[in-house]
């Protein structure tokens, strides 16, 4: 493939992305037709897929760093929710013409910036043209072999948590397609979070404790019921418990926003997870810790469905994205 | 993503995707964020990751079983070429709305066809919508730990071998491209081999007596290249050993196509591997207890470039869409 006269493949791969291997020998330097990877005793190596399009998951004009966050932070999430920690990646990278070296360089520096903040390394992919830009992941993590997190685990009684704040995406969403107009400095403030979420990094600290898991890509909502249906379980839900921020507060109580958009949509990255009520003590020392805001939102009950102050939330019926 | 109005995400997930993971529990039935991989003692996990789209890799209206045939081989090649065997891949589906169910069907069942063959399940991935076909898969195979092949290791003296027949899917692909007119059993026979190319699994055969391996996915030349110009060799073959079908070798004969053709393009898919005279015999055995065919073509020496019947081959520098 040829981007465009100027930039070729390989001037993409030697300038841009041979950096990213952090000089793994599992990459054989990208010249070899695959690379491998080596996993520690009594790990299990997690995989997940994302994939973004231009249009769907991110608006053309939108900055270069926010796109290589997004692609990053959402397979993070997914490796996080897994009760894993990052290792390495893989990057597909179907980019039109119009991608200059510009574009390129603040695409690969927040990767870069990334990569070092969670420790992982770029050990393939490939590259082609196309007219959008899509672009495809797949990371790989280690998990403790037996304490791998999953979405089936929650049973009756079991705490309902939520690491950091929700629906601070979903705000800056309504901002950029202009549904709400806001300050200046909760505009900025709220557009970075859609722009630039970032996942929580607590799934594998607390894969012991935990009895299921799921990062909220799709809203609280929907995620949430993730973990019940398979078990016909329900939730009770304290509104008062949920964190919002104080800036998101301010937007309710002005009823700027409505609670249902920030807890039916949003890609905050943060994770739900479910324990016995034996473990919060642990639980809440390892985020003390860590320095990772947690909060105890409500329980897993036996009757179906997510109950918000009692009363029975109607939840729509998203399909997702995602199959693993 | 709502493909069109009758076929949501999830009706395809369960309906096409769910029977392609044989019920592995690695997979957790695609109702978790992500998967795993229990890789077996002494076994290194090797990955691979291609892209193919539409108008670029294939056809707007190639047949659906013969894009899943594309993804799967040019991902297995690479497995193969690395000495590994496949155990599992992600599949990355972004498809446009006219995407029905026949072809859903036809696809898919090309997949499984291929995946019980090699032995192999459907760990994970995601769906998109989007205006063309492009489809990623990340591959994950087992290789014997220090004895993963690469493209590094020939040594002059070296005897170079290809797997198969050479030249066949570029045949296939002129006649697609109505470049040449053949009789009706030459084009069928060509078509087929440009649309169902196979791989050649040898690699994990012969990991323990080749020097270095590569798949042809760009055509001899360019690849053989890749063996040689890391350590400043060559190789001299010997245009006459040249493995090519009885059909392809009439074409040649007749001028209707150029040897010069079949030895720069074409996904064929086959191996070309070096190994140390010394090992030939060991090789070859193995070979005809695997019912695969072989050929010795040249070897490697200590003169840059790649010389045909003692005439340097001048090769055009293609550049190359995969780095990993």
């Amino acid at each position: 493939m040829k981007i465009n006269s100027q930039i070729s493949e390989q001037y993409i791969i030697n300038k841009f992305l041979k950096k990213l291997n952090l000089k793994k020998k599992e990459t054989y330097n990208f010249k070899n037709d695959a690379a491998f990877i080596k996993n520690p005793k009594n790990k299990h190596i997690v995989i997940t897929t994302d994939t973004i399009l231009e249009s769907i998951d991110f608006f053309k004009n939108d900055p270069p760093d926010s796109i290589a966050n997004k692609i990053i932070t959402c397979n993070l999430s997914d490796i996080s929710s897994m009760g894993a920690y990052p290792y390495a990646y893989t990057l597909s990278l179907c980019l039109p013409k119009t991608i200059n070296n510009n574009w390129l360089k603040k695409f690969t520096k927040k990767l870069l910036y990334l990569q070092k903040k969670y420790n992982f390394f770029l050990i393939g992919g490939d590259l082609s043209e196309s007219k959008k830009i899509v672009i495809s992941s797949s990371f790989f993590g280690f998990a403790s072999k037996g304490k791998i997190l999953n979405r089936l685990g929650a049973l009756t009684n079991h705490e309902i948590w939520i690491t950091g704040n929700i629906g601070e995406s979903a705000i800056g969403l309504k901002i950029k397609q202009k549904k709400i107009k806001l300050n200046y400095n909760n505009k900025k403030y709220f557009l970075n979070k859609y722009l630039y979420p970032s996942h929580c990094s607590f799934g594998d600290k607390i894969c012991k404790y935990a009895s299921s898991s799921i990062d909220i890509s799709d809203g609280f909502y929907g995620d949430l019921s993730h973990l019940l249906k398979e078990k016909n379980l329900g939730a009770s839900i304290n509104s008062k418990l949920l964190p919002f921020s104080k800036r998101a507060k301010d937007l309710i109580l002005n009823k700027i926003v409505k609670i249902n958009l920030l807890l039916s949509s949003g890609d905050d990255y943060q994770l739900i997870f479910t324990a016995s009520p034996k473990n919060s003590l642990k639980i809440k020392r390892i985020a003390k810790k860590n320095n990772i805001k947690i909060t105890r939102v409500g329980k897993i009950i036996d009757r179906k469905g997510i109950y918000l102050d009692n009363r029975k939330i109607k939840i729509i019926n998203k399909s997702f994205q995602h199959f693993a």
